[in-house]
């Protein structure tokens, strides 16, 4: 079983075949970086449409079963997610009605300080706010899982702790082994797995060492090692992939409608634009080098099936759901 | 069984309470008059607040199988719909969308012309537009239903014959017994009924004969007679009840913002407000008066269980899924 746990492609026909080629069997989807409420509602349509087009190739997920449906009949299921908590604006009863509609992963930051939490750019990280508390009790109830990737450190902790299901880091890699400002040192990987939750390993070059010239067996390595610190079965993988988007899309990913100056986050000035993706993970197709990089840095065939997308198959089928 | 297929009342556990008091298994609550999708989205919501607040007295109905969670569980199940397509602008992706969050009804126009057709209030009936064709095809595709509860009779039966799944005019009655502008004339309800939909009766005085002091048993041999010409399996009840709402409310329904003046539609000048209720059905308690009323005129006891709820039930069963 395949699942990646993040992608933000330039969806296309193209793509969604690409999936089939690599037999990714489901793949979280972001959906909404700045957009309000009836922006987001607009990507929802966007998504019907592909599903509408490409009934072949891919159906709407909603729960794990969706993705059985997909295993047999040769299709990949989407689901889909939120990379900030701008789609539900200031209003806790949005929580319930963007999961009616499909979302099952929301950040409560985008890297700026949130009406929820804090981001992982701010210098500042008071933690979770008083509405980012009734929020994650919200999405507890009705099956949205708080996903903390972009998050400064004291708030991913703080979100772990309150929340009463386990809460997932999507895409990033541990600050041990990169330290990049997205990675996750290890109190923050440490409070999230021993809450039963569950890191995605980025495949985005500003997330690995060496960037874009990141040797498989390096990653595999990282990932065997973060495997013995803290158990295989809370690992999976987010590959963060952002196919085909042009240079205008990381842009806006970065500034949205909240600053007038660019800020280049994980670029600068002289590289604005999307890194290049390492050799051996191009696009969807590739996901068979990372299952053969960690059956040749020594992990067991279980443990392999476990993070290539068993272990977000569990995951996915305990927490999409209302709450028991 | 029991179903009523429109009520627009001012929502409270005391009408809820009554609702359990008078075994209705069912009711389609109107949720926009002149509502934009985002102002529709708090009306959805405040409907989830409700689900929340009083699980042990009603729960939100998708499919005809809650209906039968309902009644196994003692509780009345809320089937969404729109009294006007305002809730979906000018975007017909919008029409997947109000389905997925639970509509299942959607008037074509609300008195006015529309984006879609003509209301039964225009001079002018131009039938069913550009826009309309297709939106009927779309929700024909979803299984959201069309009503035309307040169109024009051109636009209605192009409705019904344009339309490839079976329409609605949940709440009406015939023109011939009581000649409301409202109500609907033989050649509209057969064109309706003939394509396998369904009339609802209203007991909303302005449709009645003699208004508030219309008789039960005028009402009721009203209805054999329907049954009579068009066929019993086609008709249902659609009270139309509005129980404890403001006269506000009432003058909201009928200018919304599309006016400065106050059109005063089926009342006037020197009677704004809601007229007031027969009394033999003034609430959710009253379903049995009507019962006995049908009995007394000589209907059998199938064809009331089919009035009273049988035939909505195989209405909601094979019209709120996706298209086969």
């Amino acid at each position: 079983m395949r699942i990646d746990c993040l992608q933000y492609a330039n969806w296309s026909e193209k793509i969604f075949r690409q999936m089939r080629e690599g037999d990714v069997d489901a793949v979280h989807v972001t959906i909404a970086y700045h957009e309000t409420f009836r922006e987001t509602v607009l990507n929802f349509e966007r998504w019907n449409r592909w599903f509408e087009r490409y009934p072949d190739l891919i159906l709407k997920g909603s729960t794990a079963v969706d993705i059985d449906l997909a295993r047999e009949t040769g299709r990949t299921a989407i689901f889909f997610g939120f990379q900030n908590p701008s789609p539900i604006e200031d209003d806790i009863g949005l929580v319930e009605i963007v999961h009616t509609l499909g979302a099952r992963f929301m950040q409560l930051t985008y890297n700026n300080q949130s009406l929820l939490a804090t981001g992982c750019y701010e210098t500042e990280d008071t933690g979770i706010t008083r509405m980012g508390r009734q929020v994650i009790k919200e999405m507890n109830r009705v099956g949205l899982v708080v996903d903390m990737s972009h998050s400064a450190d004291r708030s991913t902790i703080d979100a772990a702790d309150l929340s009463e299901r386990p809460i997932a880091i999507t895409h990033a890699n541990p600050y041990e082994w990169a330290p990049a400002l997205r990675n996750k040192k290890d109190d923050v990987i440490r409070a999230v797995t021993e809450n039963g939750g569950m890191l995605g390993f980025s495949l985005y070059p500003h997330h690995l060492r060496n960037k874009s010239d990141c040797t498989l067996t390096d990653f595999c390595a990282m990932i065997a090692l973060t495997a013995d610190t803290f158990g295989t079965a809370h690992l999976g993988i987010g590959s963060d992939l952002c196919q085909d988007q042009p240079d205008s899309v990381v842009e806006w990913m970065r500034t949205g409608r909240w600053t007038k100056d660019i800020d280049y986050g994980e670029g600068s000035a002289a590289a604005p634009g999307f890194p290049p993706m390492p050799a051996w993970f191009k696009d969807n197709r590739d996901f068979g080098n990372i299952e053969d990089g960690l059956r040749a840095v020594g992990m067991s065939p279980d443990e392999v099936e476990g993070i290539m997308g068993g272990n977000w198959y569990r995951f996915f089928a305990e927490n999409f759901g209302p709450a028991p």
